[in-house]
């Protein structure tokens, strides 16, 4: 109970001094010809020891300020965050029809998916400070189905969190592959995320036994993180201000679970 | 920031001071001519301010050991918690076709069950350091109904938490009396709570507008968060040692929202 707590402080106290003092920069890496460019965060606090890496999973528009504030907040929390980049560096959609066109060339080649996917992984093993056995995956919307396909693929990492993410699966028979732990976030009024799909993906990690836990949040529809969305659920994506700190706060109990931090684990007596 | 996190410490040392230190005693109470027979418990450090109550609606078996041990677990934590009795001080079942027998009696007659429950919450209310505008329900399998019912009866409480309980309601148009936030923390493979009563239930809080948050575990059966009811799933109730602490983290996430504690509160920036 006291090295419990001893461990919370001390996280504690190095995410209080990282306030303000996290250090951000580009990366650019490859896809054969292809540039992308991603973005990572980090505490230069934080040192002596290794620390768990995150990798953020872009929305359809692409890697924007949205996944970078989402690596800055992580950084502050202690970890090393690394924002992928699926599209390229050249590919930035301007508007949502754009976006969708762009998000299917994705969605309809899982292959193609995959391997941008993993090459991002590669990047966040890579950075400076990154305990390279201790790795999540965390995404949102067309990013949400990202990190259960880089699950589906066999990357070697310890979970995935997807927010609102589109559940659908073109081939069941990879969730034989996924030793990730899953945390699925899902707005309960979502009406792009159809019922048929949640049932049907969560068949589909039963069947191969993965250990998943999935947190749905009343009167939340897509994109419930993300303040852009504007608060018109009549749309069907909208932010959600409970829903997006509830899922926040249940991605931070998830990673101290995976991370063998002693926050907030406590069992029957 | 630093104040959020001053709380925090200060909770936190309060807790650790509080650890084997708290106190607990048998409070009877009446519902007419039947003597009720609950357990209060609390940590005597915690004091100079009221602290929120937490009201624990015991399983089928009546209020046992366990459900005493989940008040202690409370009272570290820095909350008095309250178990009622809602069967009375004569009524503990010793086989579970008893136990069965029994709970039948108030799943049958709802406005018996709603009586005690708010007898229960009037004790709890009336326990030394309580602040009475802060209380939450918890229940377990048919607790877990009964804190739902409470809600249902209009009862004033910031929340509740219902781990596998039973999730029908004859009078679903009671929904609109339900002022508490919910948590409803639920085993995926749950055989005893029919996917029509989870569906219903969440159509019946939807009409009403209520607040809820719904958490699934998967690999979970009934009472998954109770050691006594052993390791096999095939006979429907099994213990689940990862969903036990992962419900029991959300139920303190959930407290911290509630009670306005800053303890992992962030949201999208």
């Amino acid at each position: 109970m006291m090295r419990s707590l001893l461990l919370l402080l001390v996280s504690l106290m190095a995410c209080q001094q990282a306030v303000a003092e996290v250090q951000t920069k580009t990366v650019e890496y490859q896809d054969g010809d292809v540039t992308l460019s991603g973005y990572v965060a980090w505490d230069p606090e934080v040192t002596g020891h290794p620390v768990p890496g995150v990798l953020v999973v872009h929305q359809w528009m692409g890697l924007t300020k949205y996944e970078k504030g989402r690596c800055q907040q992580l950084a502050e929390l202690g970890y090393v965050a690394f924002a992928l980049d699926i599209y390229g560096q050249d590919v930035r959609p301007d508007t949502v029809q754009e976006a969708g066109q762009t998000a299917t060339i994705y969605k309809e080649d899982r292959d193609l998916y995959r391997r941008r996917l993993n090459l991002g992984l590669e990047q966040l093993r890579q950075q400076s400070g990154v305990d390279k056995e201790n790795l999540v995956a965390i995404g949102y919307c067309f990013g949400g189905t990202g990190v259960i396909e880089l699950a589906r693929s066999g990357a070697e990492i310890n979970g995935v969190v997807s927010f609102h993410g589109g559940l659908d699966s073109p081939s069941p028979a990879d969730g034989k592959n996924i030793t990730a732990k899953m945390l699925i976030c899902h707005g309960a009024d979502d009406p792009f995320v159809p019922e048929a799909d949640v049932k049907a993906c969560l068949d589909e990690l039963d069947a191969a036994d993965v250990d998943w836990q999935m947190n749905v949040y009343s009167g939340a529809v897509h994109s419930f993180t993300q303040p852009m969305a504007g608060d018109d659920n009549s749309r069907g994506a909208a932010y959600n201000a409970e829903a997006d700190r509830r899922s926040w706060a249940a991605m931070r109990v998830f990673f101290a679970e995976l991370f063998d931090q002693d926050v907030l684990k406590q069992n029957a007596e």
